[in-house]
């Protein structure tokens, strides 16, 4: 592809992932592809090459904030308590799913076969960034091992689906992840 | 209104229901109400007659099922210990969300005012039924005092939604029950 073809092609996918951006923040993980395409002033054909399906467009939008929770565990790691760090980040990674609408939806496992995923996929990142969090916590046997990184991801997406449609999500899944962080066990 | 219209009513609604039931069961919570209105034969003017919303829909739907999981919830209450009835009762309101299309979506906090709310809606009905085997569990000691039955219906409804792609949704929603039961404390 000559430079000035895939200079254009760069812009045009900047611009439908910025429009993405707002129409996903104004509707959550249901926005209207042909929506984000008449306000790009795109074909949808255009979308749909660049984003074959939701969850791929869902994933562009949510990358940010990937990295911004992945630079967050690299923060926490090593630092003071390895079980506080841990709930600090999963605290976090569940206050980034409620505020950022769609960010769940890119979370939650959706059947992909392991090939077909992308190996910048958001879950992937994320797990990895959480992995010498969860590492640290386990050796201290601040946590019970077995345990992975995707299990403490899909809990907090879990909580963040169920709550959404509170009257105030931030709290109601703060206190269903302290609940789940608590367990259901004896009160000593 | 005469009885012979009654007896109508009655019969028409009773077909929707069994095709919003096949639907449900085959497509989920997203079943097209187009798609029921066009088997039952009505127009969707009366579907939505019936049924205004997709939650009053869905919560219909799952009316059967709730009423067998209160039906469990009783038979468990004073049974045994009181912590291993209630943990024994949640993991079958999980089970029951895995294997009925529509059950989580019916039991998820939809934001409606309580006053809006049917007195026989799907989520009063569970957290009624459940109530005495929390409080057994909480007068024994054996679960943190300050959980409620909705509190525990949203981690239950939560862990299906967000494991309802997994290739073995049911084994992937028992193993985040077990964990969130469990808790993330250092284990002695």
């Amino acid at each position: 592809m000559p430079d000035n073809q895939r200079a254009d092609a760069r812009r045009n996918y900047a611009r439908i992932l910025a429009v993405a951006e707002e129409e996903v923040a104004a509707h959550g993980a249901d926005a209207s592809l042909e929506q984000i395409a008449r306000t790009a002033g795109v074909g949808s054909a255009t979308v749909r090459r660049h984003f074959p399906t939701r969850r791929a467009l869902l994933e562009a939008v949510s990358h940010k904030r990937i990295e911004a929770l992945s630079v967050r565990a690299h923060d926490l790691t090593g630092k003071g308590d390895s079980r506080s760090a841990l709930l600090e980040w999963l605290s976090d990674v569940v206050a980034y799913c409620v505020a950022a609408r769609g960010l769940a939806a890119a979370l939650v496992y959706d059947g992909a076969a392991p090939e077909s995923v992308h190996e910048n996929a958001c879950s992937a990142r994320l797990e990895e960034a959480g992995h010498p969090l969860l590492r640290d916590a386990v050796r201290d046997g601040a946590v019970p091992a077995g345990v992975t990184v995707a299990d403490l991801i899909t809990l907090a997406v879990g909580i963040v689906l169920a709550t959404e449609q509170h009257p105030d999500p931030a709290a109601a899944a703060e206190r269903l992840f302290r609940l789940a962080v608590a367990g259901l066990s004896p009160q000593i």
